[in-house]
């Protein structure tokens, strides 16, 4: 293992997050909470003590950067900025326990959106923008940032490893040859959404503050709000674009770069995006079947439907309503949406839409294999041979998918909340959604696990974000191995 | 598709389900139970006549008979068994609505348990042992038996088509060259396992015909009890029996003709063998840890925890106590030992032990993959090399199981029960074990829920008995192409 190079790189991300407490601080010291501003500086000083001791132990510089140190790096990065990024909340005591301020933060950068505080309207505003600001930075991912903006003489080969164990989705498409390129596309497609769905929301009579929270959360599909009834007391018209805009950061990134080359006949033809945009229009026309009555009208009711599909199926977790009060019907029809989630290459969690698209067509060929044995059966993608370790990787993503989800679901059920709560509270986290059902419903929050229970779930979140691999070779013993 | 020699088939199979009717009717006549007495012959009669007409219109003999032919041949095979088998719970009126007489008898033949009836003493008892009796046959398959014993010129690969098809587990093993031999050798263990449970429990006080329907129950793990208590009202010596009795029937039955054959060292390595008393073991322990002082005494608390977790795993059903009010962990490891299930080629159902063994392994060669690219990996089973194609098949079966669970869940929760009461009675008849939780725990049934959900119920016990594919072939186009 090449832990000069690792130490080198968990350095520069806690430097790079370090950088981006500067906003927050600045926050807090022009609204003069000098509670809030002075936990910010303790945790730079902190995490740049840290990166620099990290620094002057890996000096050295060794060659060899393979896959298993990409996926480890993942691993570690992503642990190393959650412990620096909690310090804020705790310093502060805004969160008096470690603890809590830990799963606070992971639900933050995996864009989770599940919180363990029973209000969010008593925080100082410089931590409800790191808060908030923790989504869109966890959203397209940390250290592809890096990637993209960093200086350095780093090679494709050592990008690409790093670049596939972050980004979301069964094969990381490179949209460019070079994968420092192809990084930062994906960004300013990234900022440039994020700036125009801010303008919709601050021209639409959203404050601004409010306006770039919210921009954050629905960019990074995370789902932390700064109000208490999260979108519920917003306008109709500002639910509405955050519904479109939910919507919009669930699609595959690669589809915008098509867009902005012209070729909308792929972007059409997509598989995946048919599928997801399938099963949103699907889900919203049986859900507001199923809710009949509840809602005065029906178009409140379809504004209510569409705002909580977007949002389930993107993993975003913003609520306008409380949905743990719809028909049961409606109740699974989300939590399957919550299975599915969002397009792979998209800021969105969960399984991922190609990914069920890839399960389908591959039992689908298991039935004709089965039927006919002799024939040699392939499997295609917007018309496009898939590889079989695409395939390979797949089946063995669902295999992890199902044993972390039972594994975790067996342990968080010793705190005795009800069958639903447990699965509910494990899917959530996992897929990166938010509110679960029962007692984590939109109206209620995490606090009340215990210590084991809310240790599985911040597990949960960077597995399901960094979608488990990453997080499975730590605990694998050929990853520590002498080559 | 060779329709003749598969009418043929069924035909043969429902002359064998009249017979098999017979004892019912003996029954029924030796308690002058003149109306039950009644429905078994008209239901034989009812049967023979479709059988004659089918043997009428398929006379022609006509060859070639392949993977689909054996597959759907068990898939309508058992659907004609079961719409056969129901008359008798109809014309009696003992069960008064045809949807519940199937939804009853789908549930026999599946060894699933499942019941629509709030109480069982009330019946005769020729319905009973015809209700026990589903179970028995069921379990080891009927068509195996009639490979077993049908006289015939049948060809080795016309019988390992269907062997195959209705054998569970990720491979059938051929425990000797000529599979209508294996047919014979597994029927004959079968049989004597039977009596030995039915001489235990009858020498230890059970009366004859509660020994008899529980012996059935136990030798298929079906859980049909005559009781409506379940086993609760017998000794703790019977209990005990059952509880011995359930996990042996829920070995795979290779294990006994390897001990038959004295090859014990082989026995005691077996994998799977491990995994399943392993997970036994661990599963007492961890409830009695949890019930604490749920029950009197720590005897009573490891009887009870033993019986129901052999009795889930194995997927069984029977039940001594309403494990509904257990503590959430032991209820959410019950649930999770109802998705594991028996072992492989055992009467058991479920995804079995075998198949989550090479679920793991195969997860844990991916890892390994991901880490060394280059190396060639090869998963070992009991010192074997396990074929690609039997993984494929357990990564098929997997996506299967996890679609066809979450889409009966999203149909069932249209009658608006808890999540927990869809989910579980999803789980219960998919698995084939009978009770779940909530409204279908073990002192509830199925009789309240709506047409459509009760439809999707029997597709999901038929599926889950004969391990999806048989079902599912029905349902794809290129089985009713022409060749």
């Amino acid at each position: 293992m090449n832990f000069k190079m690792m130490g080198r790189f968990i350095a520069q991300i806690l430097l790079l997050e370090a950088v981006f407490m500067i906003p927050a601080l600045l926050i807090s010291l022009f609204d003069q909470a000098y509670k809030a501003a002075w936990s910010f500086v303790a945790a730079i000083v902190v995490i740049c003590v840290f990166a620099g001791l990290l620094l002057l132990i890996c000096h050295k510089k060794r060659n060899g950067f393979y896959a298993r140190e990409g996926l480890a790096s993942v691993g570690f990065g992503w642990i190393a900025l959650s412990l620096g990024g909690c310090l804020p909340f705790y310093f502060s005591r805004e969160i008096p326990h470690f603890l809590d301020a830990l799963f606070e933060i992971v639900s933050g950068f995996t864009t989770t959106g599940a919180s363990i505080l029973p209000e969010v309207e008593s925080l100082s505003r410089g931590i409800l923008y790191w808060r908030s600001f923790s989504h869109w930075l966890g959203g397209m991912g940390v250290l592809v940032f890096l990637l993209a903006v960093a200086p350095g003489s780093k090679s494709n080969g050592f990008t690409m490893h790093l670049m596939r164990a972050e980004s979301p989705g069964p094969n990381v498409g490179k949209l460019v040859p070079r994968i420092r390129s192809t990084a930062r596309i994906l960004y300013l497609i990234y900022v440039l959404l994020t700036v125009i769905n801010f303008l919709f929301l601050f021209l639409g009579g959203m404050p601004l503050f409010d306006s770039v929270c919210t921009a954050f959360g629905t960019a990074g599909t995370g789902g932390f709000g700064i109000k208490n009834d999260s979108i519920a007391g917003y306008s109709p018209y500002l639910q509405n674009v955050c519904t479109v805009f939910m919507l919009l950061f669930g699609i595959n990134f690669s589809c915008y770069y098509l867009l902005l080359m012209r070729q909308f006949k792929n972007v059409f033809r997509d598989e995946e995006l048919r599928l997801y945009l399938g099963l949103v229009a699907g889900s919203i026309i049986l859900i507001v079947i199923n809710l009949k009555d509840t809602y005065g009208t029906l178009a409140e009711t379809v504004r209510h439907a569409a705002f909580q599909v977007s949002s389930i199926i993107t993993t975003t977790g913003f609520a306008t309503t409380d949905f743990d009060l719809w028909p049961e019907f409606s109740k699974a029809l989300l939590l399957c949406l919550m299975l599915v989630g969002a397009c792979a290459g998209s800021t969105g969690g969960g399984f991922k839409c190609g990914r069920v698209l890839l399960l389908f067509k591959s039992l689908h060929r298991n039935i004709r294999k089965i039927l006919h044995p002799q024939k040699v059966q392939v499997i295609r993608n917007n018309n496009q041979m898939v590889e079989e370790s695409v395939l390979d990787n797949t089946n063995a993503y669902l295999a992890a998918y199902v044993v972390i989800i039972v594994a975790s679901v067996l342990i968080v059920s010793l705190d005795n909340f009800s069958l639903t709560t447990s699965l509910s509270a494990v899917v959530a986290c996992f897929n990166n959604i938010g509110p679960g059902l029962d007692a984590v419903g939109p109206t209620c929050n995490f606090g009340d696990f215990g210590i084991l229970s809310k240790l599985i779930l911040i597990a949960d979140m960077l597995a399901g974000r960094l979608e488990i691999f990453p997080i499975l070779v730590l605990f694998s013993r050929s990853t520590w191995r002498h080559r």
